[in-house]
């Protein structure tokens, strides 16, 4: 099988900090609130027409992430959803959300107008602490 | 166990059509497109919070309806998400979306302005449609 390419417009979006045994994860740019975006290494773009046993790894992968988000993090309410209309390669959102943040309680998409950089002192803390979280599941990059 | 109630803002939003083994099917009122919300029977308010196997039962009863919406209705694409701002019961939006549909590629939450109407005998159509899909999971209202 050739090498698994991330879509480049998700590379553009947002920052990859490592993988587990199927989805690359990436945090999206805007740091207003935890926004991550789980890449499973699949040609399926739809996350309900992945076949049963991948689908099940790829939800697992995002609930330890949604669990990230709630236990380390400290946000009430994990947003979930697998879109694709516009980056066709499946991809799934997992975002960390509390009824202060700025576009509460519209979802991100399309809603977001604050925006903020991660610097890279935050990023490197961000994925010290997944590796804390699920150290063996998740491989920083 | 308290009988279930499904929230009264998802009563108003949308048609009650039947159930799944956990999962309460509607219907979305906007009949521009494809929209179905499954309401699993739990307290429990994030999808990626459920324990894994009900989890799991969740998302196969999604993955009927998205099936339903691909090989049935003929939408090329399915949308999925819980999102939960607003209505805190859980519950799991699968919406069928095509590249002319009329808000593409935007996602349809806070963004499908144009709205229609479903008449009784559409909404019996789909229901018998649903049936036929899945006579052993599903059972109309």
């Amino acid at each position: 099988m050739a090498q698994f390419v991330i879509h480049p417009q998700l590379l553009l979006d947002a920052h990859q900090l490592g993988k587990f045994r199927l989805c690359h994860l990436l945090l999206h740019k805007n740091a207003v609130l935890p926004w991550f975006i789980l890449v499973p290494e699949t040609e399926v773009a739809d996350l309900l027409d992945l076949p049963g046993e991948l689908r099940a790894v790829a939800i697992d992968e995002a609930a330890v992430i949604a669990e990230f988000i709630k236990w380390t993090l400290g946000y009430p309410k994990v947003n979930f959803a697998g879109i694709g209309n516009v980056v066709p390669q499946l991809h799934l959102h997992v975002v960390g959300r509390k009824p202060d943040d700025p576009c509460w309680p519209a979802p991100v998409w399309g809603n977001l107008q604050e925006t903020q950089a991660y610097s890279a002192a935050e990023l490197r803390h961000i994925t010290q602490l997944l590796q804390r979280h699920s150290p063996a599941k998740f491989v920083a990059r």
